[in-house]
């Protein structure tokens, strides 16, 4: 099989180089950046530079912010061969999916989304690695009406680069579940940070505070652009995660501590019970 | 140097286990749970079991919950040896700190407070550590007519453990920071696992939900009890993060991108020059 991958950034760079090293796949790079391209021939992160020939692929692999990937595919699809399989990478399918789906259709390919759950604080292609998605979970989001046999190739080059928990589901619950696993965390360390003791905290913190802001150096434009995509649901898991964090403003506010305790509690009883449906899973 | 350790949990088993492996001292120890007295001496975490005479000890650091830790200190004061110095490794310091002094003045005695900011999310003996401090922050937190060379006999303490940065700072400062360091962070974490996607995050989450949820599971207990003693530092970190989180839920409820985008742009900035400041720190 020949994959091009286009967008050489932190999650292409890794396909790419988990690609090389977990298969036997030809794989073609694509980057605006030119240097980008050259580094990863040179690191045999692929085995050629896109020549413009997209009938060489089997697969289409986008790697590009939401917006970027369905403009590069609206722009593209016409000189793809029918019967590519394209898919994308993004943080968000629901209606941007269904946008990419009748590109595809429109050209006689098909498209179904993937989200592998991995990632890193610091993007680019100086920051991906072959083992990015080992033991990750990893998303497949066909349509009712997606090819088995699609979908079942996709799941198997997750499996070749040794994702953890392969889950196949809808678009939709695709962007419900992100909401809350990725988006609200990145939402909250993004205003964890702007407390005005932020300045004074070297020394002071533990491995919490590290934790919470971790990934406040998020892109803005790649976020934003995943955020709106997806507001209902985000907006949800936000006022939820408001509306309960004002139960302990609350409990404070009225010195309530038995109050507390059971607040405490009882996020400790549904972590617990959290935990233990995760025995053996990865993350 | 005789220290003994009053409180064989998460933090005081490692500290007689650290004290153990990096110090000559003898280690005394007492626990209410008379096995877990029998457990530390049986792998040589201490070198004896307290034997109720407070007179062998030069240095008591007392390893309980901030309660029980001035129930301890005020029904025991009276048969510690004048000259003693006592400290103990609360979350919080403020008027609790200034009510062991109290005690500690009574009785002829120093009391000086300090706080390594380490832990994990499961407490007890058998998750102690001799290691538990290596590189991590600790703080010291004398009053300002505390005795400087019991100050510095707390931070050579920390050193030998191989604490990273020693901080040594108010009572007051302490609490404040630490509101926002650590306390915030814990109930950010009890609040995220409110949400009713988290029954079926399982195969949807990356490392960020595991990062936003890893501490909820802490002692209900324990921290009601330091929340409430810092209820208006915390109050204000939690009522200043709650106003931010707001910010970009307007932003998504008025569809405003721009606006978005600048409030992750600031986000993305604080974190780097806060990661700057950090270069070369622990934790």
């Amino acid at each position: 099989m020949k994959i091009l991958v286009v967008g050489l950034g932190l999650i292409g760079g890794s396909i790419c180089k988990a690609l090389k090293k977990y298969t036997d796949y030809t794989v073609i790079g694509s980057d605006l950046n030119k240097e980008t391209e050259q580094t990863a021939l040179a690191e045999k992160s692929i085995d050629t530079v896109f020549s413009g020939d997209f009938s060489e692929s089997d697969l289409v692999i986008i790697c590009l912010y939401p917006e970027a990937a369905e403009k590069y595919f609206a722009e593209n699809a016409s000189s793809m061969s029918s019967g590519t399989l394209v898919t994308d990478v993004c943080g968000i399918k629901g209606s941007f999916a269904e946008r990419m789906k009748k590109i595809a259709a429109d050209n006689s390919m098909e498209y179904i989304g993937i989200h592998p759950m991995a990632g890193k604080e610091f993007g680019g292609y100086a920051n991906s690695t072959p083992d990015l998605f080992v033991n990750a979970n990893f998303i497949v989001a066909p349509f009712e009406d997606s090819s088995e046999k699609n979908t079942d190739l996709l799941k198997k080059l997750a499996q070749q680069m040794e994702a953890g928990k392969i889950v196949v589901t809808s678009p939709e619950n695709h962007d419900k579940m992100i909401a809350y696993t990725s988006q609200l965390a990145h939402i909250v360390s993004s205003a964890y940070v702007k407390s005005p003791e932020l300045e004074l905290e070297c020394g002071f913190s533990g491995g919490s505070f590290q934790d919470m802001t971790r990934i406040a150096t998020m892109n803005e434009v790649m976020w934003t652009d995943l955020f709106m995509q997806n507001k209902e649901n985000l907006k949800f898991e936000l006022d939820t995660l408001v509306k309960n964090l004002k139960k302990y403003s609350d409990a404070l506010e009225n010195s309530d501590a038995e109050t507390m305790r059971e607040l405490i509690r009882e996020g400790r009883i549904l972590k617990e019970e959290n935990l233990k449906r995760r025995i053996g899973q990865p993350n």
